[in-house]
This record gives C-alpha cells, structure tokens and sequence, in this order.
C-alpha cells in the first residue's frame, strides 16, 4: 500500500477545505454538521470500476468529474440548487496518493461549478474502486417527473448521444481523425453539464435528467405524469451538432437513432412546458407511455444494470 | 441473472415505503425531498463484501442491519437524531431477489429503531456487493469529539470488544459451547445498538461512536479537544460483562485488552463529561493523546484498511 489512511484523509481534508459558514462542522467528527433550509433534496448515485469507469481508460480528475456531475444531474433535475456532497470511496491499496488526489480534485472542480461544497466521505478498502456519492440541495418549488400536461411541448437541454459514441468509440478501440470523435471520447469521460438549464426553465411542468437514455426516461416521465410523450425524430435534425453526430454515427458504424434514443449518461435535461428554451422535439398527448415518431426500428438502449 | 432492475427497483419502494408527510417526495424521481430542519447532520459509510461482511458468514438481513446501525451510529455520535437514509449497492447479479429482499429488510429493521426513514437509492452492478448509506439527522445542539475538558470523566455506552471476539471466532473457526460466543457472534453479524445512550448525556462535553477501536476514537477525540486522555483499564472490570468477555477471551486465545481496546466495529459511544451513565473508564487531563494505565503491553488495533 503506497499510503496510509491518515495520510488520505489529511490530504483529503484539504482537497475539500472550506470556509463557509453553511458548514457548522465539517471532515474530521462522526458526521458533518450543516445549515439546511426547510426543504432538501437528496440523491445518492454509485459508480464502479470496470462498469461505470476504466483507470486505463479516463483520468481520475475525469472519473472524479463524471461521478460528481451525475450526482449534480439529479439535484438539478429536481428544479434544486445542489448545495453539499458527501463522498465514500474504496480503493484497493494500489492506487498512488497522487491518483487519489486527482480523483478528490476532480470531485472539487465539478461541485465548485455547480455551488456544492463536499463536507463527508468514507474510504474502505475493496477490490476495485467503487465510488459514491451523495448529493444535497435546496429548493423553494421543486419541479417533478410527474407534473407533465396534455399540451406541453418537450425539450431537451442538449442533443444526447455524445457520451455513448465515445463509449463506443473506446469500446472498439477506434481510431478517427474526427474532432467529433474527441469530444464524444470527452463526453464519456467527463460530460459537460449545462448547469444553467435547469435556471432558465420558469413555467416547466416536469423535468428528469437523462442518465438512462431519452427513451427510458421520457417512458418514465410519462408514465409519471398519466400522459403520453410522442417524441418526433425529425426534431432533433434542429440541434446545431446532429449532423456532426450523425456523421460520426456513421464512421463508427452506430445507427444514430441508437445513439441519441438509446445512449445513457450524458446528463442533460429533458424538461416539459411552453416556450421553454433548448430543443423541442415532440409534444405531450393523452394516453400513456412513450411514442415515438420518424424512426422505424426500436433503438438499441444501453443500460448499467444487466 | 435472477432479476431486472425494474424488479429490485419495485421491490425496494414496497420495502421502504412510508406514508410520513417528512417525505414530500419519496423513491422514483430524480430525488427524494425531505422537510428538514435548520441544522443537518450528514454522515456516510461504505461496507464492502470481504472486507466488511461475507455473505457465507452472515444473512443478508444481518448484512443490511450492520451497515445501516454503523450509519446510524455516526448520527446519534454527533447528538442527533437520525431522520433519513438513502442507501447505494452494487450487487453481482448472482443474488436472488429474496437475498436482495432480506438485506433491504435488514436496513429497513435497523432504521425503524432509530426512526429513521429510507428515501432514496442507486443500484449499480459491480464485481461484488458494496452497500454505501448516507445518513441525515436533525440536531439543535450538536456534541463533537472536540469538547473534552480538563477534569471529565470518560465514559463508555457499553463494554467494547465482542464485535472483534466474533470475528476471530469466525476467522479461526472456532467452535465454542460458551453463549458468550454466540454473543460475539451475533454482535460482529450485527450489533446491537444502545440507540437510547446519546439522549441520555445531559451536559456531556464530547461523544464519538467507536467503530475504528477505542484507542483509535479516545486519541481523536483527545487530539480534537487539545487534552489527554487518561483510561484506566482496570475501570473496565466494572462493566457487567468483562469477566464473561475475559472468560471468552481466553478460550479463544486473544488478549482482553486487545478486545476492548483495540477492537473494532462495536458502534458503542465514548462521552466526557461529569456523572453521565454508562462505565466510567477514566478522566480527562491536560497534556495530549491518550494514556492507557493498568494495561502494559500496547494493543492490536484491529483496521479496516491496511
């Protein structure tokens, strides 16, 4: 082992220092003590080496980063302003202080986005490295799965499918020359998420982030809310990269429906509403679960867990 | 594998349902909401298969009780009151749905002892079964480990070191006709709390729950507090059950003292402070770390992670 526990959790300690008064207590008592307002959200998201992430694969600032921002995902997609985090890791005994340094660092830059603070973890040892954290946030008017009306229209924050070409794009081991293939490889590794989104939607009825895939989540808010989400594929033709993704679709040899239908983590926002920003790709009808329209074959969807 | 997502998924929100109006939005959105008050206390802990439990020595409602009463214990060691648990797992997909129902059982069990309600979750799948809970509890006047004061006493809940007796009972495979084996056992699957100590420490100065060991905890919270702490080992023979612990003791060939002193994961609380309940086991001077009398050879501090 190239360290020791008190060594982690100093270092630890001063990834995560902070100075702000919401933090009554914070790393180095039995638990944290903080100001919460009179309604919280909390969320809680697991992720795995050799599932979720590979060392050999992405940076620990980057695993760091992508763990965090699916945590924050979750907050947002509850209409809340993410405000603590708390971390629990194992770790094998392999891992160099410096790997583990940049995984906490990575951790730091994607709550420090968003406004959170990381007040807590627990480290134990284990075969691989696990990691999961839990979220807090603050929130006034939450906006749930179930609030979708017969007559709203649907949005997306972003095009999905990113994530899962450069998934792909590493799972075959292929090489392009395309710049869209790095920033798929990127949106793997550490999705961007448009924090803003969630801020800018007044009027929305429902939101849900899109870990799952569009279509397991659309199912869910739909089904959620009693109503039937008609999704349009020609749609997404409006986002300003479908036709980059398309282009790396087919480079890569992946039906680009699959991609954006199918592909999970990217970590945008599906919204309901009128008028509200981002792209609009279908509308809320009576009837229950998901339709889909302008595609013709069921999309292949990705999933963790099977 | 024996199950889908859906299923466990299902399974989970039945086990854990809850009809309090603490919860205004429960399993099944993006995040649970919780009424809380203005202070919060988040703790969190990771146990993982191997290290922490084993699936051939314990059931999976033993495994579930362990990890949930380790959470919990970190709660009440800050003087609060638990609320809520939301609680992450990777499991194999070799589990039966039944094991998966038992080990939700288990924590569901462990948390209505302490009042507190399960509200959100993360399945991943993973190489083996890792349980991460994090705990939230409501406090109005927190105790920390950083309170002690030159003249307290030391006291403990309850004696330490049945936890570690029952696990060199299992390691060596001991077979022993004492009941106080079956104790210790029963005590290492899954302790038993004494969930009402921590409401009962008026004007306590410092509390901590022991779950790395007690020579680890009196050091921390000796360091915390900037003073000494000065245990007596011979105090320890006050306590109802030291001479059916030393009997053990010696059947199983361990030093006492390595039990009670070095032994891990008995989630009992130390507190200082002046004519509290529970052992008491010496007092608090000046100086720094702890000071260990009666006792002449240094223990084996048993550690998670090494």
């Amino acid at each position: 082992m190239a360290f020791t526990e008190g060594e982690v959790i100093a270092l630890l300690a001063q990834v995560f220092a902070t100075q702000s008064s919401a933090v009554e207590v914070g790393i180095g008592d039995d638990g944290a003590i903080l100001k919460t307002s009179a309604r919280t959200v909390i969320t809680t998201d697991m992720a795995v080496e050799g599932i979720h992430f590979r060392r050999d694969w992405s940076t620990p600032f980057e695993i760091g980063r992508k763990i965090t921002a699916a945590n924050l995902a979750d907050v947002l997609a509850m209409g809340a302003k993410p405000t603590f985090l708390v971390v629990a890791v194992s770790l094998t005994g392999d891992e160099e202080l410096s790997w583990i340094e940049e995984l906490a660092k990575g951790i730091a830059f994607e709550a420090a986005i968003a406004g959170a603070l990381i007040v807590g973890g627990d480290l134990a040892r284990g075969q691989n490295v696990t990691i999961s954290i839990t979220a807090l946030g603050e929130v006034e008017i939450p906006i749930l799965r179930s609030g979708a009306r017969v007559g709203d229209q649907i949005y997306l924050s972003n095009l999905p499918g990113w994530s899962r070409a450069g998934l792909e794009i590493l799972t075959q081991g292929l090489i392009s020359q395309l710049e869209s293939a790095k920033r798929a490889i990127a949106s793997f590794k550490a999705p961007t998420l448009n924090y803003q989104y969630p801020a800018k939607l007044m009027g929305a009825t429902a939101l849900s982030d899109i870990s799952d895939s569009l279509m397991t989540q659309a199912e869910q808010m739909a089904t959620a809310s009693g109503v039937s989400f008609e999704i349009n594929c020609e749609l997404f033709k409006a986002a300003a990269d479908f036709s980059e993704l398309a282009k790396l679709a087919t480079e890569i040899k992946v039906d680009i429906y699959d991609l954006i239908l199918g592909g999970g983590e990217d970590h945008l926002f599906i919204a309901t509403g009128i008028n509200l920003p981002g792209i609009m790709v279908g509308e809320v009808t009576t009837g229950n679960g998901l339709k889909l329209l302008g595609n013709e074959k069921a999309p292949d969807i990705w999933r963790h867990f099977e």
